[in-house]
């Protein structure tokens, strides 16, 4: 494969708490580039290509305890192989855009939460399977109590990912910002108490800086 | 988990090409060591637990070509961890004999096969997350113009593992040699020329000078 410097698209990634908003930031951004004549995409993980989604599902439906913590990292790891093959990785190198909601930084912080030694095993298993790091990636920081305030009422069975407890949430939003501090180069923290319109538009001129003009049509 | 020495049990491997006989083998070895009173527990790969059996059907079933090598590699080693959590720790910290058809080294060699830096990336994935070799490893040694001859009339759509030429089984077999030249504490090369019989009684004199006794019942 083609090392991530040698890709000539763009690869943006939202990482936050529950209910920050990161979602629909994500979309807001994808609408906004797409509205301004850039070529982008718009995808989500876990999941977001065919093979990747069926990983998902193996993971996600059924018992939660039914696979160890060692298992879903190698299962996730396969997942996000399986989306960057088919899906970002030939749009970057088509010179697109990508926007994804949740990568890697959420597995990180979610798995290192589980068991003393697993964000080390999730780094080397990246490090070996993955390599490609996004060139942006938006943290919406939010206050975790406000987050899950927000986050309530839209929760499905499925999604574990966003069934912590406030305490957890905690740690996950100091986590967001320890990355965010140690690669300043790629995170952009930006504050996600303020309305979806005017985080959007701070969202928006922030990428904007670091973009490319778009293409003419 | 325990290191691969705390564990009680005995695990032993079958490995070999299309048509040896190894599953057969696998079989008679485990009656044979039950009628004598062993405990002992007969598995096989890739599958052998319930979620690693889910995970074979993902990779197995549909397009042969959907998955690239290297996700199918995370996703062996996903079922590979699991069968071990699930099955093969749990027997040998009790004690049993872990029969197994099929293990890493079929992985290795197969991989190995399909790609430059992909038998490496197998070892590296079973170093880090896997660390458990068998106690014993039966080859079940045979000429692969045989072996493909035993081999047809059985085969089904799912069995890509044996869906090779008479090129890549004799790679193979080559590969299995080697294996056993190079960890002779480990391997056991069985002549898989002769009668069920023959090679079945082979290898329980083989294996039960490597055994315990059998607690009385």
């Amino acid at each position: 494969m083609p090392a991530p410097e040698a890709r000539r698209g763009v690869f943006i990634t939202f990482e936050g708490i529950d209910g920050s908003g990161k979602s629909t930031q994500a979309r807001r951004l994808y609408e906004a580039l797409a509205a301004r004549g850039h070529s982008v995409d718009l995808t989500r993980e876990p999941g977001g290509s065919e093979g990747a989604e069926q990983i998902r599902s193996l993971v996600l439906e059924g018992d939660p305890d039914r696979w160890s913590a060692e298992t879903e990292i190698l299962l996730f790891t396969a997942a996000r192989r399986d989306h960057l093959e088919k899906r970002i990785w030939p749009a970057l190198d088509a010179g697109r855009i990508v926007i994804c909601d949740r990568f890697a930084d959420s597995t990180r912080l979610y798995q290192g939460l589980r068991g003393p030694g697993l964000r080390q095993q999730v780094d080397r298993l990246h490090e070996m399977m993955i390599g490609t790091e996004p060139d942006i990636t938006f943290v919406i920081d939010l206050d975790p109590a406000t987050g899950l305030s927000r986050a309530k009422g839209r929760q499905t069975a499925e999604e574990r990912f966003e069934d912590f407890g406030e305490g957890l949430q905690r740690q996950m939003r100091d986590g967001f910002l320890d990355l965010a501090r140690a690669h300043p180069e790629r995170f952009i923290v930006i504050d996600g108490a303020r309305s979806p319109d005017a985080v959007a538009a701070d969202v928006l001129d922030r990428a904007s800086a670091r973009l490319p003009r778009p293409v003419a049509g």
